[in-house]
């Protein structure tokens, strides 16, 4: 079923071969992080071999020159890049005099091991140095989950073949540089360090941006498990601390240090004894000790399984990679902090900058909202609330006024980084998926206050720009909005994009409607955000109206679908079985005009909105849609496989759903794109997550009901998966013949389960027949 | 009238005061060049305060790496740029051991003078030194038109105030660098210098390219007139060389050097015994000496005036706009050499580095067609017919096959350099453009056998490309040409651009026809035609029939107009009247994507193909579409104003056809763009030339005849023109009342005036009344 180069295991993933030219495939699978910040399985001995080292602190970036053959008038100064960090995973080891590096030793056996249930790493090798000493390594880390500034790595060697003398030296170093830097510009300036007593630290600012960066360690070294006699020798540079222990060893003797490591930031922490508190907290780290550190660590994890856990039997290969999937989600990002979000790569690489894309509100956002307390949703929210500003004065620089905002296509602190015009001022749907995220939150939280406090304020702000980005057509006779990219990215400067007309006119209805429900709840409140926004409500709220109700929204009656843009059926009519597999994928062997001008579409667009608003379409209606336009997409996009899978699932094709699914839930650990190299796909899966819980689980919340409509692919005996509707667990079994739901809660949970309605009392269990 | 800098001169350009902030500006305007090489008008000694050093030698290139912001599949590896070349116009002058440097002297007098008859800069100048030592500098160069390999200089100065030791020192030096380099690489390398007897010589080589340039020089020194006493000494190091010359002098001295310079290229010899070759050339321009290479370079210049002057009374300012342009024409490209072209900033800047655009056909085409012999033309189309290959090898780059060809956007060698998709892969219309020089160049020369030799292949390839690169839309049940963009580049990715459909058509149309003609004519040619192209006879001919007589060219019928492109009456419909002036130029106040969605254009599109293609329209078709999209058009290209001004004319509109030639013909004297100082608008200079004999002039070939329909502005007297009809030259002295055409030929030449059609013989002189 798959040819993974992975061990097929339910809770792990486990390599058991060196495979040197997969390093960095490897470094990318094997990452972790905790929210806060994250570290790619670099090994921790010297490596002399392929490798990207990669250590990443959350909200910590660098605003790298814009490079361009063009520019064109708006472009943004800069790409905001969360940078590689000040190295701290480094244990040099040498034996005799002579470094381990795995690139000059003969590895005799090799295993790599990531518990996902535990959230920890271990790595373990036999390796002959060129001395023919034969030294056993087992090298286990994790970020710790409670403490999320802390992380540990316990490096334990044994050495055979001989006596002599060991040196193992646990280092810190701010020398690092990005791989993706436009201008081979350093990132860091400003570097020192010092040590005290038994710590070390180093510090680095960035350059421009001026964040401070503080990475502690306290090391403890024990010989065949007693504490070492010999003491170790701390030594710093400017840029780098070293903490050397040298041991006689003889044949057969196990060494072993514990490194902790403590990295602060100026994003939470003042710079001034910023350094100083990152040897306190390393030096505390030490003391409560590796195993009670793990403890603590583990029970975070526990948590995060108990409440969004999917158990899939049958399958052990989608079982491990929807865990996988769920285990790179909660790396991460936690929830707890408003100014953070999540980049598409995550902690895992350097590519997309770690910056946020639409990829937030439109696909991951769903995953949190019900496998985490609301707060977790609502902090993502938050986060765009909070960059209101910037999105009005960037809507400002493309000719809006009024305060119409345009949300970045990337960003970091709310600045548009992107630099394609094609994107950056014409993929204006963002704007929507924002405030679909809003609709999305409420309906599932039923957090009406977040619209009175924070959400109007957004609503009215992009209903101002859909608004003012539409324009009458006299020959049309209807607003039309022209030049834009849908999520189709293989179409550019279209007019009257389906999906971005269609969401246009729903953000002005709902902001509408939005508006009406505060009047009648709340005058007090509804004139205050009236007040805050300088809210027109006569000529504001009626020229909304009047666009919802006259813009176009192009269809082709014939066929019975609606179009992606104008002009569509002017293109050679083909669909992708039709493309010889030898120019595959298409964005590697099409110039980019070919790829325009043809039918071939890169990841749901039209069915991307009829996902958002399936209860607005009869099943005939997305059937033909789905017939139409999902022959015709090549899912070369990370995020297609996942949307088009939960439609499918929608229309009961179970087998197109599954094998979609299977696109999305092992992209990177079977590395479908060839790029895990560069960073895991972390923003696309939640696709996954999608795919079974609304797509075969059929998941939806209408009405102020949860529903399922449940559906199991032949492959799997039964599946389950736990989701948070208003922050209640509700538990959900499929198998063959029955679904069986329970109430995890303390509240009753209104329910719908293949049409049927009933109320679900707390703790109450409920099996229906599978329709 | 003009608040121009220059004074107004009939034949001469004059600056008469010392502007350093315009000093780049200046070096522009007084550019000097011959075809096979160019000099900006850089000051001979030493000057501190702000240039552009520029040197150009024709022919020679560097691939630039290419710069991009998001890498799109099908961009070419490089830019192609002449680098600046081996610098060779500088003389170091010291006095006392003072170096002159007008940004370090009180310029109590400065004067430019480029005589454009001559074709000859002359600068003068009165300096105090920072010493007290007043020199009065007299310096005089011209790049030699019948040699073109040498240029001189003849530097004098008079010293009074004192007596001392004046140095002077002519120097060449290979140590340059181009501002305008993507990765601030050297273009250079290889560099060495030596001399021999009085003679020296710079040599180098371009990184990647491997063109060797020499550079030498030989000089005569005089003081007050009489060979100098004191030997010059010569020095070199890898980079450069040095002749230097001392000597006493008292009160009211005049010293004075000759510098001869040769530029010899790999371009034109053998690398072997190029530097030395270059030094005989040195010698022997000293040898003949100045006054004799003066005479015979204005001897050329003679011929090119009595080929191509256009003269204008009672208009003084205009009269200066037209010469310059023409000089700045003649001085680009003198058609001797196949293997050049033509770049929009010629021998003048850096920028567009020098290659070659479709400017070229469109617009520069049909002043050498008319103002030079035809072999000048032939050479501009041979250009062309030389890089087929390339142009074939770059459309299978974007998927086409079978002997289709592109021609580049940007070129030197046949190979695209451009790497902006919406240009690059979408501005095909240039295609077109090619094609249609070899229908102007044929009817204006009768030259026929260019058809059969090289025209036919070019147009079979060009009309493969037309058949593979449109499509049939079921929808539309007519041929469509999708992902395209116009001359109008403020439109991107448009689907049927009216322009670029019409020429599609008439292309195909053409070719057919051309083959039809020459089947009739000769068997055995067209056979042979026929082997060379594989045409199928069979499929491809009827092919092209098929879409010619079945593309959809978009219309509006109730506007009686026809349409820019698919959708283009969805825009919101304002004028240029409606625009803020503070919003202009809209490229620099305006975001992109506002651009592209406004009706605003940035240069003739529909009206470029009725410029064209005139003869098929009526007058009120030709006013419609003028009347409708004259008005959206706001002149961001200096390409479009001229062709504006010629269909004015058509329309009988003298004022504003005036008004619209005015913009061109001095848009770089009076610097209406602000952007001079990067160079001088070469390529639009010939819309001025346009403007006169195609607007005012009417002149058109039609059915093998030339015709006439000459109005003339309410503030000239009298304009008069040259132009050559099959080699024949014609003049024609347009007033108030009345039509002079005169035959300066020794043939018979058909003529139409005003509708009156007669044959003009050898040396007949004919009035036309004004009708």
């Amino acid at each position: 079923m798959t040819d993974s180069r992975f061990q097929s295991d339910e809770w792990k993933i486990i390599e058991t071969q060196f495979e040197p030219e997969r390093g960095r495939d490897s470094e990318s699978i094997f990452a972790l992080g905790n929210g806060m910040m994250g570290q790619r399985a670099n090994f921790e001995e010297t490596y002399s071999g392929d490798t990207l080292p990669g250590t990443y602190v959350a909200g910590i970036y660098y605003p790298d020159k814009t490079v361009v053959g063009w520019w064109k008038n708006g472009y943004p100064e800069y790409f905001a890049k969360v940078p590689n960090a000040p190295s701290w995973s480094g244990i040099i080891v040498r034996i005799d005099g002579e470094e381990l590096d795995l690139a000059r030793c003969k590895v005799k056996s090799f295993r790599r091991e990531l518990d996902m249930k535990e959230g920890v790493l271990t790595r373990t090798f036999t390796a002959m140095m060129p001395s023919g000493r034969i030294v056993d390594v087992r090298a286990k880390r994790f970020l710790s989950m409670s403490e999320p500034e802390r992380a540990v790595i316990r490096y334990s060697m044994r050495i055979t073949g001989g006596s002599g003398t060991a040196e193992i030296t646990p280092w810190l170093s701010t020398d690092v540089h990005n791989e993706d830097a436009n201008y081979d510009e350093k990132f860091w300036e400003n570097e020192s360090a010092i040590f005290l007593g038994t710590r070390a630290v180093v510090t680095a600012q960035t350059r421009k941006t001026a964040f401070v960066v503080a990475t502690a360690m306290e090391n403890t070294f024990y010989v065949n498990g007693k504490p070492a006699k010999s003491k170790p020798v701390l030594t710093v540079t400017d840029k780098t601390a070293h903490c050397s222990i040298t041991s006689k060893y003889t044949d057969g003797d196990t060494l072993e240090v514990t490194k902790y490591v403590a990295v602060l930031s100026s994003f939470n922490h003042p710079v001034e004894g910023l350094a100083k508190k990152a040897m306190t907290v390393a030096g505390a780290a030490a003391s409560e000790g590796f195993d009670a550190m793990l403890r603590d660590h583990i029970q975070v994890w526990a948590k995060k399984w108990e409440h969004g856990d999917i158990v899939i039997k049958g399958d052990i290969v989608a079982q491990q990679g929807i865990r996988f999937n769920i285990f790179q989600l909660n790396q991460t990002y936690t929830g707890d902090d408003p100014r953070l979000n999540i980049g598409p790569k995550g902690f895992t690489g350097e590519k997309y900058g770690g910056s946020t894309y639409w990829d937030t509100e439109a696909f991951v956002f769903p995953f949190y909202l019900s496998t985490a307390d609301s707060h977790v949703a609502r902090n993502l929210l938050l986060y765009r609330y909070k960059h209101l500003g910037k999105a009005i004065e960037n809507a400002q620089k493309l000719g809006l006024t009024g305060g119409a905002a345009l949300y970045p296509m990337v960003t970091m602190n709310g600045e548009e980084c992107h630099n394609e015009w094609e994107i950056t001022f014409e993929e204006i749907h963002r704007n929507g998926a924002i405030a679909y995220a809003i609709y999305n939150y409420i309906r599932h939280t039923g957090d009406q206050d977040y619209l009175t406090e924070y959400g109007l304020e957004v609503l009215i702000a992009l209903s101002r720009f859909w608004a003012q980005r539409c324009n009458w057509s006299q020959e049309k006779n209807q607003y039309v909005i022209l030049g834009v990219t849908g999520p189709n990215e293989y179409e550019n400067n279209v007019h009257n994009n389906w999906y971005t007309n269609t969401l246009a006119r729903w953000t002005l209805k709902y902001t509408s409607d939005s508006l009406a429900w505060l009047r009648s709840a709340s005058e007090i409140k509804y004139n205050s955000v009236v007040a805050r926004t300088h809210l027109d409500i006569q000529c504001e709220l009626s020229l909304w109206k009047e666009i919802a109700n006259n813009i176009y929204l192009p269809v082709h009656h014939d066929l019975g679908i609606f179009l992606q843009q104008d002009g569509f059926m002017d293109k050679v009519q083909q669909t992708v079985k039709d493309l010889d597999p030898a120019e595959r994928p298409l964005n590697q062997h099409w110039s980019w005009d070919r790829i325009l001008r043809s039918v071939f579409i890169k990841q749901a667009d039209v069915l991307q909105g009829i996902y958002f608003f399936e209860d607005e379409f009869d099943e005939d209606t997305i059937r033909r849609n789905f017939d139409f336009y999902e022959p015709r997409c090549v899912h070369e996009s990370s995020l297609s496989a996942s949307i088009h899978s939960v439609l499918a699932a929608r229309l009961h094709d179970t087998e197109r759903a599954y094998t979609l699914y299977l696109r999305t839930a092992r992209l990177d650990l079977d590395d479908y794109n060839m790029e895990v190299r560069d960073g895991l796909h972390i923003t696309s899966m939640a696709g996954a997550w999608l795919a079974i819980v609304e797509g075969f689980g059929g998941m939806r919340i209408y009405n102020e009901r949860v529903c399922f409509n449940p559906l199991i692919p032949a492959a799997w005996s039964s599946y389950s998966f736990i989701i948070r509707y208003r922050n209640n667990p509700l538990r959900v079994e499929v198998n063959g013949s029955a679904v069986n739901v329970v109430n995890l809660s303390q509240e009753a949970i209104p329910l719908e389960v293949y049409g049927e309605r009933i109320t679900l009392q707390p703790g109450e269990e409920k099996k229906f027949g599978k329709s």
